[in-house]
């Protein structure tokens, strides 16, 4: 089968949700860590399971690069081949090229993206037809379709061609998709022109796919032109489909997205800030370099379940992150992917009982940043 | 108590024995992992416990560096520091300072070492008096006297000198010793030379230490030598104390020492090849960034019960290594140590039914080098 998204109840717009996938089901809203190349940093699948990540997401353009996507094929899919055994998702590979690739190493033709590998430098060309054929023999739960990502700001005129270009890509790749265990999600864009997103929601939502992600957000606008993003661009959705945020893991835009009626995310910044020895907590980010937390021998968050913070003092993954110790990132790491989707159970839990802008409003009054 | 060592049982020479701390007992010959600065690189305690380390080694000379040993004290001591439930060993800081510290940047006096911190080249003087206050707070389960490690090879009349400096420092040392709870082991010094080492061994053991450890292997000479070292170290050491060789992880060379006589090691040797992409096996290391081991999807070695052979293939962890994702190192670092633990818990069994040299013959038969 591919997936099965069932609607459970609303809280105004904050939808409580099930996902069955043939690796399971999980519940929505739901936070996904990022396993760039088929490794959430530093993370055993373990260590995955027990911080209650329902999914997870793998970036294509990196696994096409290496190893690529024939030796996953061949260990049987990106299940087997990093062993985790609940869901994945597979990205695109759009956003790496459009991000990783300076300017003048991209031309956007209407057949796809000709770029140098971040790698080697070598001339690569990715098409829709080519991400969904590599995200085929990946085999993850749910592919993407390939998306124009636009910078931000730029014209209107601009906006319109690349989202007809978007349109036109989506209707490509989903012609060429032929994996019956793989769900394919469309992408709507439209930047922060209301007018645009409605089209290419509608457009999309023409071609009938299995989910929606919302595109085009944290390229660098502000957090109330990403709001307004969300706004314009889920209104034409279906609700029986679900609705995804690519690119956003700060606790207060998921609080801000489930609010509009987004139900799954993905963000680098949980592991990303862990390397760099940052940690989510209740009352906003810490930064366990600062002075103040050597001799601090308390967990990282009183109260929190994770393995981190029922074994470990700030003073010992102080110590770690400065000499440079794997194991500092990886404590955190599990701390903040933690934090993330703990914070979706509650909001779960709020919507279950009508009460998620209490919650949401009480949770934003403690967290400071 | 300090610790209380038994011998169960000789094969020959070779020895089972049983080790009391106030952190649990276990059996020996025992392996023991590097925590260089309070943790075995990559790896949680966790992982160590279900890898079936007895016990663990902490460098004296990066803790009182960073975090200082009167954080860890304030913290409760290196085991709640580090949450390691399990017996811990610490160094005199001395191998460190010899091999760290360039010739030029390092002055050996009757009062100790003059040197450069190796992190922002500030002047220190570690004494045998500094590294036995060190470890006293460090509060480790055994401590080592803190004697000079020579280079290889040096003249008669230098290892002379060296020799009975040593011996001074060692009687420093146990003089300040005051923690209750802590054993203090002696080290044999001598180099290659037979009488040297004899009067080293009988000079150190009129001390009454609580252990043994045979220094000054290791630093270059040919195994030929380091065999004969051990054995000219070892004949005059007490059969109701623990001995140590400091600093062998390789399977060939624990063989050869259990055979005469050694109980307990310790190396770097297990996580640092594992970092670099490579696996202890049966039939010899490999190295996983060999492009044979691309599509090999079966485990690093079959039949061994590691988490990283019972979950992972070669082609995932060459993924890893090649691509410098840190779970790789990780896994390595975890079936490696386990190689070797799991060699000792085979020697143990072979001693104890008297079958020790069939059991080395036929393991050094297989293992190529």
């Amino acid at each position: 089968m591919k997936i099965e998204y069932k609607l459970i109840k609303n809280d105004n717009k904050a939808r409580l949700g099930k996902i069955k996938t043939n690796y399971g089901e999980y519940d929505t809203p739901m936070f996904m860590p990022v396993g760039t190349r088929a490794t959430v940093k530093s993370l055993s699948p373990d260590e995955l399971y027990e911080v209650g990540s329902g999914i997870v997401l793998a970036n294509t353009y990196h696994l096409w690069l290496r190893p690529g996507e024939d030796t996953i094929k061949k260990a049987g899919g990106l299940h087997k081949f990093m062993n985790y055994k609940r869901p994945i998702l597979t990205d695109s590979g759009g956003f790496q090229v459009f991000s990783l690739a300076k300017n003048k190493e991209k031309d956007i033709t209407e057949e796809g993206v000709h770029f140098k590998s971040h790698l080697d430098g070598s001339n690569l060309l990715l098409t829709p037809e080519k991400s969904i054929e590599i995200q085929n023999k990946l085999d993850s739960d749910i592919a993407m379709s390939f998306d124009e990502c636009p910078p931000y700001p730029v014209s209107y005129e601009y906006m319109k061609k690349s989202v007809d270009r978007t349109l036109r890509w989506a209707k490509r790749g989903k012609d060429v998709h032929n994996n019956p265990n793989q769900a394919l999600f469309g992408i709507v864009q439209g930047g922060e022109f209301r007018d645009l997103r409605e089209y290419s929601c509608k457009k999309t939502v023409e071609m009938d796919f299995d989910g929606y992600s919302i595109g085009g957000t944290s390229v660098g606008e502000s957090k109330e032109v990403m709001y307004k993003m969300i706004d314009d661009g889920i209104r034409y959705l279906p609700v029986d489909k679900v609705r995804y945020l690519m690119g956003v893991g700060d606790p207060i835009d998921i609080l801000e997205a489930v609010e509009r009626g987004v139900d799954i995310f993905d963000c680098v910044l949980p592991t990303r800030i862990a390397r760099h020895g940052q940690a989510f907590t209740r009352s906003g980010k810490i930064n366990l370099n600062n002075a103040r937390f050597k001799e601090d021998f308390t967990p990282v968050e009183e109260g929190c379940d994770c393995y981190a913070c029922r074994n470990f003092t700030k003073g010992y993954i102080r110590h770690l992150i400065t000499t440079k110790e794997t194991l500092g990132g990886r404590l955190l790491s599990i701390h903040n992917i933690r934090f993330l989707i703990r914070l979706t159970e509650e909001i779960r839990e709020a919507i279950r009982e009508d009460r998620f802008l209490e919650y949401k409003n009480e949770f934003i009054e403690k967290y400071k940043n």
